[in-house]
């Protein structure tokens, strides 16, 4: 494609052909190779930005490849889902590794970013939904949000979360973790006036069905401000709040 | 089959069969009709107590035929899903009827009957969910408890809730009414150690499905001592709340 | 009880009580004692019938003790579900015990039955479906029906099930077994005037979701006579089956 | 085709084709030119037996015209969901039509079938279930079998049921129409030893679920010999009830 | 955007840019309006083939107005879901419109096409399929196909299905509709060696589910060769059908 | 927060601060704290009774620490969903310690508690609801409930419950546990005038879909007096039952 | 209660209480009286934004009422889901009052707010998901934020999207409202760095399910950064972009 | 059967049958019979064509004896679903077996067919779908098709795609395997016109609930011209894809 559009031009130098024709030409090149060369342009800008592997399914060695690779570009790594094969393949790749077991995550960072001023802060309903929720801490601090922390204050006591309503008010975007009858999103939405994003946790058991019910409660909230992510994807949760959060620093 | 009962008897006093033949033929006659007398001397224990019409998919005149004889039992009569058709056939019928519109509930009672010394709360999420409120305080009232209401209280603004701590302690068993998240009933279910009675309701659009979404969130309700009734199911939840406010009389 | 009534009786006999009032009193005593002596009496003289014992969920051990007690009161044995533990432990406690692998069913018979004149004719779309198919033929068989089956016949073939229309023309009631589209139901309840018993299966995978894609297919039958089972339930298809051939005899 | 055929039989009579030849050339006949005569020839066994129209969809003046199509032919005529405009119409075509209102039924018969020693038994759970029962009644009624019905005999008032336990001994075959929860068949089923046919009803509200509540609960009866029909199917438990009593006959 | 490549053309005439500089800086220009120019350009080379115009929940002015707007560019315009107002709106505008009711359809053809060589043949399981159907026809005719429809063909009555095997034999691309149990694309599937369109139709009561029931039977079929439209989406079947049948020609 | 209440009054007390001033201040210190210092007094009151550890997902090192900082408070402790290794560890703490093996719990006590009047009646339809059945008992007990079961009690058999309709009518709250069709609590709800807790159990095969065919059926209960709990929620039900049982103390 | 207070604190100041019996009186006041205090303090601070009807189940004259109450408090108004009627009895309370018919929503406000620099983007994929994409515009542009909507660019045409990229770039939230495959979401989420708010849409037939296809399309989106609010919740959508784009004001 | 047509048809040469009772007997004749000879006939023609061993189920063995008879027919082999120890066995009994581990598939080719002028187009949205896409990929091209793979081309990265749009161009027919949320269908099918056959795959998490999220995405596609397979159904769809590429050889 490149030859073609060199070619191209030289002709138009050269006097071969008129701009007219060039530009008719031009405007007919298949419009997707020259997108490819855009989009690669802005891919360079972002380098030494983490880049995620998503590690279910894929074998220590694949991801050890992958990550490979990302570093090379000198991208930090992000692995979800990594489990301690996982772990000790990019422990051994690259001695920087940190491994929150909880989170199931490993991080990879050439060089600490300074954390936003804004604050991500992340609850839970219970101590079953921590996974997600340090899911979505991790993710959130590795792309550089300053995180807390607030576990296990689900609605069932509701004064656990009423005599921490000071850290709520002092958040800039809330990511709320619940299973079982998802009812803190709600409760949380009608207690602050920033952005909640509400993630589903596959915590129950019975008539929980794997997070629907939690999903449906969080959809249905009655409180304005609540948007919801996929079951269990703290992975999505926490990237949305740092890309929320950028927006104030 | 009377009948053949006095028979047996008849020959067990003549002599003509001795007791253990006629204990024997006891216990092969078929047993149904018998229990049907024991139930209907049951059932006469409770003359005056109040029986219900569900109006859906009945016709004025029908309504008003079983109100009919019901009343010659001197029973009470509590109509639910009563539109105001109803409503007029029952008053043609005996001036005492009494309409609550949101209730959808046509009551006539021989007598009022004195107030229980329980409470029966009856609490909504928001405002829509008052006509299911209302049938399950028109029925419990009328079945004789002594009924309080508090509307809108939803968790999405958790202080009007909590600002009426008192009242929720000083009832027997609560009744919640709740669409959309149907978060309501585990915040009030973790702030009582009292019988809580959960009623999704159909309010809502989009994925609360009808009240499938309430319901989901109810049945996983992270508060112990929750229990669900149907969709829109007011009059069971108010029967429910009278049965077990009696067991404190 | 049976003292009350043997009590009321003599004092009947004796002049003690006339007969109205014990008519009265015998009207109030609870039914369900008398009930549960006709119930025996009935139960009695269905002796020698087999029983069935459903093994998933229960141990060798537990199986085995079931079937002693069921041995001993003359009856014959089916057990369902039946792994090879089952199996052996039921061999080892009777050694006219016999196993059906596909049907995962164990048979002990104190004497065999002769087989109805009518025939029990047990179909499958494909040859997965033949454990439940299995499942139903020995349950039929057990009872004492003549049974026969044709497996295979599935619609995607539609010759295969044409070319044997004289043996299903030959049948008093015919059990359909099939997973996946389930629409062999529908062919076979258009080619006969018998009834059609579907039993979808599990068998298939994506959007068949274990089987209810066929039930529902089942259910939505445009042939006439069609009737369905739920899902796997060969055993209830049998039972079935043999139930409607036996009017027949 | 006749024609091929009758040539090539012509060939081998007039020895233009030996006999190989032509079996050959039979076997390549395309066979089902020849199977629609052979069905042709079957069908007119049936002449006189009622066909049905399906009339939701159709037109009064589409009715009129399929049942005059059928009455020429010496069918009997049952239409089903018939309104009013529909019966109007078939009664201008034909004075003996005669309108089951409950049932949305319509019935032309050229001469009375005389019903059969069997039994065919119809009981609904409440009063709403009737409809779906009705249809089933005038089905089989319709179809030659003697039908009784056993309306209201819900299992939350068992002691209706109980109290006709001889009537349903009686029934060669049972259907059972029953919204809500269903449960009726059940406990039909483990009262007797005959065919039971549970036919879940579209009555009730909230999780009722247009009957599927109804329809899983049938599914999944404890009690052996219930088979399920689609939701409101009542025609098809009328006709599948027909066919088993007829194995009676 | 034309005016900077315009000039950026110029520049490289005029020797004011060199070759790799305006290389450079063409990579980086916005692709999308490249693009836009290339799709404008292919998008003339299709004039005069029909465009679609979906009517629901369009005023007949809307739909006149767009139809307006086809014409002027020499297209051919099919209206789908179109009720007789809007068949009326676009008659007014054009005297050539006409109206396939069952298929609630209009067309607007300047020129005739040729049809295909190659059959689509549309066939249903039965006649409340027929108005899927339809539309499916109306739109591989309007779109060029030769199309023939085989009509009330369904499995229950399977010796009418194979009594036209010839026609199916001789498709290029065969469309089934079906509602209820959907079996028919099964047993068609495995009749023939074309591809086979199922399109489930919202047909039927009860556990048919407006069209899942037929949906999932089709998507489950056995016989290979079956792929699956949305429910009751004739056009898309009858856009895809002929897609196929134009690869033949 | 103590502090600066104390400041406050002790200024007041001094004249440093005026009472509108302090009142002022009063309003806008964060609630939540006072609130906590509340909640912890009432907690206070509560010591001695009973807390609940739910054991799934918890390693018996984590279980033991929760029973170790329970038992330092003098609460008894009750651990659900414990297999044999957290019982194991819950025994090396405190010799107390008994195993309910089949409700899969541990009861650690400091004391008995003297049994209540009011009796807990908890019922099962199969042998396979017993385990549910059992934690239902178990959580009562300890909670202080007398507490009697009736298993294996289902409507498939209606004889075996109507034989023990008298224990049904000493209880003061019941308990149905039951999966498959779960029509149990529908014919209990109609026999008693008490309030029924129904549990579905996730047994059964097939469309029983893991308790949700049970579900439905309990919630559409033509009974009145029902209220469900979510699936195999054993722990819930028994917890309600004391809670409603408590009351007629 | 502010008696209660007052009264506590004057006799603090006149040496009537000490300290400590005031702290411990105070610790036990019920807080949630004082919290309300707080809460309206904290309202009183917003007076002036906008307020909410939503209108769907209201009359107008409620409408109107709710919206006077509004009003006078110096807050402005919307009206979502409001019908002409509703409008009609704005306007006649409040001249400014304009309505957005395609949105459906009503603004009355008592000054215009300059809109902010940070650009909300509202996207759709079809025409007919304009309404929705209107109530999300109107709820935004009330609070305060500055606008742009991009309608018609659904994946199926991605050059018409591909086209836009720049206004894109731009926004600092886009928006997307899409029905049937709901696929804009994840190409947008691919496209863009900012947070993407995906709203499903009502609109489709057959396997759409009333959005849940598009519901189900938007969780499961491959592009991290899009959060999904419930089907149809165009106001929620319209809040939460606010909210969001207030952060970088 | 044969020996019945052969008699009958000497008896015709012989004159002792006449061709009108030779041609009533014929058309008596059980039709299936002659059928099935006719289909083995036809079946003989396609000898030497692949036929298929699904072999999730089956033992190496089984799988082995199936692919023993069907070379034995001189039918190529292809076995889907087949883990190692199928291929250990297909390898034995013959060497020329291939395996494609990612697809699970194994091929036994008597001659290597030569491929199709037309090119079979297979795209994934992601890695993880490439299972499904290999499975298609094996079965057309063992069919005899000429087959081209473009992976990881999902609309989060809608560059990828449209950087490829050439390759799009010169397919006859697209497969377009996909989980999650399933766009790349709609995208796909929007920029070729030609017949995409989508296959939803059960790659995901959460709410994806095993490709029905993207079962549901495709079915509901915007762009027409897109069919749909069963979830994982990537035999289905390489075969269909085979159907249709043949129509254009």
């Amino acid at each position: 494609m490149k030859e073609r559009l060199k070619e191209l031009l030289e002709q138009v130098r050269e006097g071969k052909t008129d701009v007219e024709a060039a530009l008719s030409e031009l405007r007919h090149l298949p419009f997707e190779d020259i997108q490819f060369a855009v989009v690669d342009h802005h891919r360079s800008l972002r380098q030494g930005a983490p880049e995620v592997i998503y590690c279910e399914g894929k074998t220590p060695a694949q991801i050890r490849a992958i990550a490979e690779r990302m570093l090379a570009k000198r991208s930090d790594v992000l692995a979800t889902r990594a489990d301690k094969e996982a772990y000790k393949a990019l422990k051994a790749l690259d001695r920087r590794a940190r491994y929150n077991e909880l989170a199931r995550a490993v991080v990879i960072e050439h060089k600490k970013r300074p954390p936003t001023d804004g604050l991500v802060l992340i609850a839970t309903a219970g101590t079953t939904d921590i996974p997600v929720a340090e899911e979505a801490a991790v993710t959130a601090q590795t792309l550089g949000s300053r995180v807390e922390t607030m576990y296990d204050v689900g609605v069932s006591g509701i004064h656990r979360l009423l005599g921490r309503k000071e850290v709520l008010a002092s958040a800039r975007v809330i990511v709320v973790a619940a299973g079982m009858d998802g009812a803190l999103a709600s409760v949380v939405g009608g207690l602050v006036d920033k952005p909640v994003i509400a993630v589903p946790t596959s915590v129950g058991y019975g008539a929980s069905f794997g997070g629907i019910a939690a999903l449906l409660t969080m959809l249905n909230s009655c409180a304005p401000g609540v948007a919801v992510m996929n079951i269990d994807n703290g992975f999505g949760a926490g990237f949305l709040a740092h890309r929320i959060n950028m927006l104030g620093e």
